[in-house]
């Protein structure tokens, strides 16, 4: 299986060298950082962003996790597939993964938990109809 | 319950204002930072730092996870608890919570799968006994 | 001389494990995280942050400096000390001095110029006259 | 002038939506992040992480500068260049420049000065030659 077959939205990103701690690999909470510029890459392209900056109703991470598979080094280059997953009223599933160059396999994955949340309000939200309808077809492909 | 009843290493440190971000919180990659310096000051208590130094058997995280409960501003205070749990051959689960002092509350919690590592022989390993011996007397008090 | 007697705000922290990159150094672009977090600091006594949410201005950091004297590594405790130079009409300078535990020695000193902006009438701004007050009180001793 | 013009050295790469701090900016530090991928991608290139992998000689970054000239966000790509200038004995100075393609335009510049040490013997050290020859070949196109 390839990347591309599992996952709508891909973030191609270099491995920073100053990303490595003092055991010479990528660092674990970098990970997390790929991760989330995947989902924003996701966010934007569902206009979930937009939908926040509009009416005030945006996403919040509720929980995440990452699976360590394969240590990252520098120098590389990493791709972060994102998907949405078990789409529900006011919330639904990230799963990740990420691909390295360098070995020419699969590093991590992981998912997180996405809410719907209104700022103004300050109380969860159903998942905007707009946000909906743009996941379930980028998801269809 | 206590951060002390439960956790028999906190680790504490200032909420830095650099670790917000643009939406005027404390950014989630942070709260895995704060996690690992609490599974550090952990290591160190148990030997397991010096452990890596002398033998190269050292911890290598497999798995890590966080729930976001409360989210965490700048100024604040926090406290980060650490314990280990279902320790096995070759493994133990660690148990994190994170108290923030300005909110007077839990703002996260979470835990990571420890896995003992030969890093000169490249291949996992039992947990080195002194460790071991050194997390159950912690452990029981 | 003490960090206390040139330095009227010090911040203190631990140094993180995870701060330290692949050469088992704390990477330098931390040491720019500790200057902030001491600048944050000297900005909360003198009323800055609060003068930004009030009226809009607020500092922008125009240029900043660092002067790596000594490795830092973990296990460490620093101080950070920072003090306002050469305060004019819309700018003023800030230095740094980081201090270490585990050296007993300066590790690092740096500078940073603010400049007050208008981030309403997004122009620059002559520094708020209670800011000015306090920061001249502030270095008075 | 163009980037490509000034420096031999141009590492690109995307601005993450968690490197803005609660300014809604691009902060501070990681401009720094952004030198030091330059500078590593400038070091490889010359062969001053093999020469130190060989001999134990490599770079020691002693003093770092940025200014910041026009506030960058997410979403953004950015190309960052790396030249050597002021080669001495034993040191030399990196001018850096970072352009903004959302922006077309320059964001910050800055400069660092890289001094050869030997991590063997523990003190300053004259250039390779290898090192010298490569960044002089570079430099001169």
């Amino acid at each position: 299986m390839t990347l591309e077959s599992g996952f709508p939205i891909i973030f191609e990103t270099p491995v920073a060298w100053g990303e490595m701690d003092s055991m010479g690999h990528v660092n674990n909470i970098v990970y997390f950082r790929y991760f989330e510029s995947a989902r924003l890459a996701y966010f934007e392209r569902v206009g979930f962003l937009d939908e926040m900056n509009r009416s005030g109703i945006g996403p919040i991470l509720a929980t995440t996790r990452c699976r360590f598979r394969k240590p990252l080094t520098y120098p590389d280059r990493i791709r972060v597939g994102a998907t949405a997953h078990d789409l529900q009223e006011d919330r639904f599933t990230m799963l990740y993964c990420i691909e390295s160059e360098a070995l020419g396999a699969i590093a991590a994955d992981g998912e997180g938990l996405i809410v719907a949340y209104d700022y103004n309000e300050k109380r969860k939200s159903p998942l905007p109809n707009n946000v909906r309808r743009a996941i379930v077809e980028l998801e269809a492909g």
